[in-house]
C-alpha cells in the first residue's frame, strides 16, 4: 500500500502526505494502534525527501491523528470513525414556505442560461474585461500597507469608516443633503432592500413601485409576502395618474422607485417629474426608497439629481447605492444612505444576519476610488458602453422596425413589439444562439407578454449587429407564421 | 471665491477640484448659467498645472455638471437643487418588531465596550498580529494572476468552486461522508445559522441548545421567535438525561449543539458522549445543526470527530464550519455541509439575500489554504494560544482559588464563581481597566449571574497574569464585603 498516494503539484507534498493518512483514518482504512510506515521508508516509496515526510507527521500530530512514539514510530491515535447510522430525514418535508417560495422565484433555477458560443443580450453585469486588474491590485497593495493586519480582523457592521465618510462625499455631490443622515456598507443593493423591508414591513402591508421592475427588487418583495401595487411605466417614467390612483385606493407603507436607467426599461424620468412623484408621495406621507442604480453611466445630458435631493433637509427619501453594476459585482458592495434614527436599526438587522461586509472588499474599493482610478475607469466604460448603446439603437431600428425601443442609458434597452410573445421568441433565438431576458419576468403578475430586455454589456461589438439581426428575422417569421 | 479650495495630497487634484465645483454646483451655490473660471484663470489661482484644472472641467461635463462651449468657456449645466421639503417621517414609529428585537437584542449597543489600555478579556477574535500578511499578499496577487477578471465579476450563490472542493475534501479528513451532501459558502457562521433557520422554522418552532450557548445563536433564535429549550451544561458537554426529558416532553424540530470548544463553556464533548446525544436525536428524527466552531484550535489529546462523522452515510447532520474564529474573519467566510436537497433550498435563500459572498475573498482564502500558509499558521498560532491558554488556566488557580473552571482549548475560558454578580464583578474591573465578557448574555434567561467568559486571543502574554490578578483581588473583596 501507500504506492496508491498521488502526489502532484497542487500544493506542498506533505500536506497532500498528510490529507491522505487523515482520510484512511477518518475512513477507519487505518486503524487504531496501526503502525505508520518509518519516514525513511516512506520517503524512499514516494521519492520524497524524508523531511517532507516528517513533517507530513508532526502535521497529523498537532491534529491528533497519530502518536509518535520516540524510537518506536508513528501510530494511528484513538480516533473514532464513521459508524453507518443509515439515518436520513427528508428535508424536502422539512423546508417551510419562505424557502420553497425562494427556490420558486430563483430565476437562475427556472430561467435558460447563457451557454458557450451564445450571444450574452441576457446579461446586464459588466464587461469583466474592461476592469482595471492593475490598478486594483495597485489599491490592494497600498490599502494592505497602510493599513496592515487591521482590515483582515472584525470590522464594524456599518462599515469601513474611510469608504462610509467617502460615500458620505460623493452622495452630498449628487445634491443630496446628508445631514442627519447616516450611512451603511450591504452586500450590495440585494443586502441593501432585503434588509430595510426585514425592518419596515410586515407580510401583507401594500408597497407601491413602477410596474414592470427589477426582477430581484419583485422577488424580495413576494417573499415578504406584500401587497404589491404597480404603477404602469410611461415614456417618462411611472405614471402619476396611476400613482395618485394607488394612493388615493390604498394605505401604502412605502415606495420603491428607480428613476434612472429603471430597470428593466431603461427609462430615467425627468427632473420635473421626480419633483412631481416626490409631492405625491409627500403628501401622503409615504417614504420612498429610491435605488439609485446605474446612475453612473449616463450618457447624454445634464445631471439629473437623485430624488433624494429634493427633500433637501427632509427625511424621508432612503437612497440604496451601489457600483456591482458598474464596477467588480464580486465585490458586493453596496450602500444605503437614510435617517440616522432608521440606519440605527438597519445596523443592528445587518449585524444579526452575517456581522459585516467584508473590510477587505471595502478598504480596497475605498483606495480604488480615492486613488482617482474609478474616475478613470467610469471615463473609460462609458466611451465603450455609449458606443454600444448606440450600436444596439441603430441595430433595432434597422432589424426590428415595429418596436418600441426603451432605454435612455446603462447597460440594456427595453423593447415593447405587438404581437409577439417573447418566451416563444426566446426559444426560437436560443436554437440560434442568442440569448436575451424575456420581459414578463419584470411584472408584478408576469402578465405582460411582448416585451423583453436587451443587455448589451457583455456582447462583443461585432455581434450587437448580428444578434440583433437574428433577433429580428425571427420576428419577421413568427409574424408571417401568425 | 475659489481661494476656499482646500487641495490635499489625499487623492488626484482634478478630482478636489471636480468634487468641489460639483458640490458647489449640487448645493446651488452655482446656478444655472453660470461662467466657470477659465482653465487659465483657475490654475493659476490655485497653482497647478492647467491640465488638471481640463481634466477637472471634462469629467464635470461627463458628469453633466457642466456644459463647455469653446471658445466661450465652461458654464453649470441645467442640474435643479435640492430644495427644502422639510418632510420629515417618525421613523421610530415605522419600525417593525423584528428591526426592533435586532436593536434590543445587540450586545454591541448594549454590553461595555472595550478602550484603550484596557486588558481586553471580553474578546474571543484572533490576534491580528499572528496574521501572516506576506503570505496573504502572495496569496492575492497568485490567485489574481491565475484567475484575473473572473473573480471581480458575479459569481455563483453556492460559492467559488475551488474552495467548495478543496473545504469537501477538508470535511472528509474529519471523517465525515460526504456522499449525497452539497456544501454553499456564507458570510460566517452568522449568516449560514441565520438562513439555515429562516429555511427550516417558523415561528413558535421548538429548538434544542446547550444553556449556555453562543449569544449570536441565542440572538438568531430569538429573532425567529423560536421556543429555545436548552439542556444544561454538565462537565463533559450538554447533560444527556436533560435532553431526554425535553424531546420526550416537547415536540422539537431542530437541535442546534457545538460539541467541540463550546463557546462559552470551552468544553469538549467526548466520543461516546457525541454518539449517546446523536443516538437519543436519532431516535425521536430529530436533525442536527452542529457548528464546528474553533476546531482547528485544539492543544491536547487526539482528533475527536465531529458529529457529522457518526451518521456515516446517514442525512441528518449539517455541519456549520468557519474560520472565523482563528483566521481573517475581516473576509467573513464560513460554510454550511449538508444534505443536498436542503442545501439546494439555501443556495435560494441565499441568493435573494445578498446573491453571493465576495468571490475574491474566497478566491483569496482558497489560494492561501492551497499554497500552504494556513497549515503553517495553524501550526503557529496553536503553539503561542496553547501557551496563553495554559498561563490562563494557571493564573485563574492561583488569583481565583475557588472558581471553577471550563475549557478544553478555543480561545477563552468560561469562570463560576459561587457567590459573585459578575456583572457587578465587572464593574468594578473596568474601572481598573479590565474587560471580560459577564456569563449571564449567554444564557437562554440570562437567569445565571455567577459565571465570566475570560478570552484571552488579543490579551499579551505579560497581561494574563495582571488582568486575572485583579479579577481575583476583586472577587475577594466583594466575597468580604457581602
Amino acid at each position: 500500500m501507500f504506492h496508491n498516494i498521488e502526489l502532484d503539484k497542487s500544493q506542498p507534498i506533505y500536506i497532500q502526505i498528510k490529507n491522505y493518512f487523515r482520510t484512511m483514518i477518518a475512513k477507519g482504512m487505518l486503524q487504531k494502534g496501526e503502525r505508520l510506515p518509518s519516514t525513511r521508508e516512506l520517503s524512499m516509496t514516494l521519492n520524497v525527501s524524508r523531511n517532507t515526510v516528517i513533517s507530513a507527521y508532526e502535521s497529523l500530530m498537532d491534529d491528533g491523528f497519530i502518536n509518535v512514539i520516540e524510537g518506536k514510530g508513528a501510530f494511528v491515535a484513538d480516533i473514532n470513525v464513521s459508524s453507518n447510522s443509515g439515518w436520513h430525514i427528508d428535508w424536502n418535508s422539512r423546508i417551510n414556505d419562505y424557502a420553497t417560495a425562494a427556490r420558486d422565484l430563483d430565476i437562475v433555477k427556472h430561467e435558460a442560461a447563457w451557454k458557450k458560443d451564445m450571444i450574452p443580450m441576457s446579461s446586464i453585469s459588466p464587461d469583466p474585461e474592461l476592469f482595471p486588474m492593475d490598478d486594483f491590485k495597485r489599491a490592494f497593495m497600498n490599502i494592505l500597507s497602510l493599513e496592515g493586519y487591521k482590515i483582515l480582523n472584525y470590522g464594524y457592521a456599518k462599515g469601513y469608516k474611510p469608504l462610509i465618510d467617502l460615500l458620505l462625499e460623493y452622495m452630498e455631490g449628487k445634491g443630496i443633503n446628508v445631514d442627519g443622515k447616516d450611512l451603511i456598507i450591504t452586500n450590495g443593493f440585494t443586502e441593501a432592500f432585503e434588509i430595510l423591508l426585514s425592518c419596515l414591513v410586515s407580510e401583507g402591508d401594500s408597497i407601491l413601485c413602477e410596474n414592470p421592475t427589477h426582477n430581484t427588487a419583485l422577488k424580495i418583495m413576494k417573499l415578504k409576502k406584500l401587497n404589491i401595487c404597480g404603477g404602469n411605466m410611461s415614456e417618462d417614467g411611472i405614471n402619476i395618474e396611476d400613482v395618485k390612483r394607488i394612493v388615493q385606493s390604498k394605505k401604502i407603507k412605502l415606495a420603491y422607485i428607480t428613476p434612472s436607467y429603471h430597470n428593466p426599461t431603461g427609462i430615467t424620468m425627468p427632473w420635473e417629474k421626480r419633483m412631481e412623484l416626490f409631492h405625491t408621495l409627500m403628501s401622503y406621507n409615504i417614504p420612498i426608497i429610491e435605488n439609485g442604480f446605474n446612475e453612473e453611466l449616463r450618457y447624454f445630458g445634464s445631471h439629473i439629481s437623485p430624488v433624494a435631493a429634493i427633500e433637501g433637509n427632509g427625511n424621508s427619501v432612503v437612497y440604496i447605492g451601489s457600483f456591482s453594476k458598474v464596477l467588480f459585482p464580486g465585490l458586493r458592495i453596496g450602500w444605503i444612505l437614510g435617517d440616522k434614527s432608521l440606519i440605527d436599526y438597519v445596523e443592528s438587522v445587518k449585524r444579526s444576519r452575517n456581522i459585516h461586509t467584508s473590510f477587505i472588499d471595502q478598504a480596497v474599493l475605498y483606495q480604488f476610488i480615492r486613488e482617482g482610478y474609478f474616475e478613470k475607469y467610469i471615463k473609460k466604460v462609458r466611451r465603450v458602453y455609449r458606443q454600444k448603446y448606440e450600436d444596439v439603437v441603430s441595430a433595432v431600428r434597422e432589424n426590428i422596425p415595429d418596436a418600441k425601443l426603451y432605454g435612455d442609458g446603462g447597460l440594456h434597452v427595453f423593447i415593447k413589439h405587438e404581437g409577439i410573445d417573447s418566451r416563444q421568441l426566446l426559444k426560437e433565438c436560443i436554437k440560434k444562439n442568442v440569448i436575451f431576458t424575456p420581459g414578463d419576468i419584470f411584472y408584478i403578475d408576469r402578465e405582460v407578454k411582448n416585451t423583453f430586455r436587451l443587455g448589451f454589456s457583455r456582447v462583443k461589438s461585432e455581434d450587437i449587429a448580428k444578434g440583433i439581426k437574428i433577433i429580428g428575422l425571427q420576428i419577421k417569421e413568427m409574424k408571417n407564421k401568425g
